[in-house]
């Protein structure tokens, strides 16, 4: 039941474009979405380049930092 | 600039329990699901009830493996 894979890390690059867009669109520095979520601006600024493999509770907590649905950054 | 969060397990408790809908849907067991995403059975079963704070890749491995999109599990 092998079946062929798309580079797993797909998801994390979506989601890190899609969080930067969304933070920028509701005029937040990374500071900002710092203080509303509870992660580091250093993690988020990774995070937003793809560079960090983030759990879905950090994701929770940044979707809803900039105040859009999970699914809406995926 | 600081907000009150929603409990953010929240997002993996949809995750899990989409994901168990949708394995169950393709008529997959566990064991099928963990030969295709590369991710053992008893990680699965935990993630599927929520037990574990599963990383964005491996939700793209899991996502994959019962064939549909990420954002569809969330």
């Amino acid at each position: 039941m092998a079946k062929t894979q798309s580079d797993p890390t797909t998801s994390r690059l979506t989601f890190g474009r899609r969080l930067r867009e969304e933070r920028n669109r509701a005029g937040m520095t990374l500071e900002d979405l710092a203080d509303r979520s509870g992660i580091t601006w250093s993690y988020i600024a990774q995070v937003e380049v793809g560079r960090r493999n983030i759990s879905v509770d950090n994701m929770h907590r940044l979707a809803e930092g900039v105040g859009v649905a999970l699914r809406d950054l995926l």
